[in-house]
């Protein structure tokens, strides 16, 4: 699954990131102790902090907020190749998908597909990749989809786009 | 500021949230301590985590995670109205922008505006608001945006829309 464009040998600049390659990482096992620790800091909603009450809902048993399944994802990107490249962060997040609950003992999977890319309009030594980044459990099910512009520096610093 | 649809004395229901309502909690101060220990955690990214390494980058100086953003708008959400209100969550977030650096020392306001809200289409007892979040420093500048779809029971199901 990891085309040569993505060596994770070399640091990664923004021409490295070509349209319509995929890699995958992981897996990532989910503890219940994470799960509570992220919820009481950030989302302490009954259905991420307590069993009975998360059976009571829609939501069928404890599972991990939200946020953090985002926060995961993000620490598996990191790890996976943004570490390791000219990363200057992200302007936002065009689209957030919490698709299926995240349970106590998932073993996830990311995958990050390279949807597009452009050079910077203001900057000669900046571009932007578009990223769809989906987590997968151990059943192949996709819990979480998101897309982002992701910003990287040039390996070579080229014109601005008229 | 805030309307008596809003009122934080009563459990809120899907009905409370009027379109238009605008809702102010915190300020949230936030410390370089939390900014770090986030980061290391879930976006270690050096501008995220090292001074000196992040004055070098266009951020200008260490700054918190977008995604640490996002959690902490979270949790004051949540103790601003939503752990007393019938929350079910919501299927994801339609856009986040991060406008400008949160920094150590920062005090944050979150601001709430619900733009629209509807009934489910297959739930008789839910429904949705359509919220916009926002987090203002002291000098009122907007440091993050987010649009979601919240999910609420309602105080008394209705019929589903035909």
């Amino acid at each position: 699954m990891l085309p040569s464009s993505l060596d994770p040998a070399k640091k990664l600049y923004w021409e490295d990131f070509v349209s319509g390659s995929v890699v995958e990482y992981g897996p990532r096992h989910i503890t219940r102790e994470e799960i509570l620790a992220f919820a009481a800091e950030f989302d302490p909603q009954p259905f991420h902090l307590d069993e009975a009450a998360a059976r009571a809902t829609m939501l069928g048993g404890l599972c991990a907020s939200g946020w953090h399944s985002c926060c995961i994802l993000m620490r598996m990107m990191a790890d996976g190749f943004v570490l390791n490249s000219s990363s200057m962060g992200a302007p936002g997040v065009d689209e957030v998908l919490w698709l299926l609950p995240i349970r106590p003992g998932d073993d996830l999977t990311l995958r990050a597909t390279v949807l597009s890319a452009r050079a910077s309009n203001s900057r000669s030594d900046t571009g932007f990749v578009n990223v769809q980044l989906e987590l997968y459990n151990a059943a192949q099910e996709r819990v979480i989809s998101l897309k982002a512009p992701l910003m990287f520096g040039r390996r070579t610093p080229g014109g601005v786009p008229a």
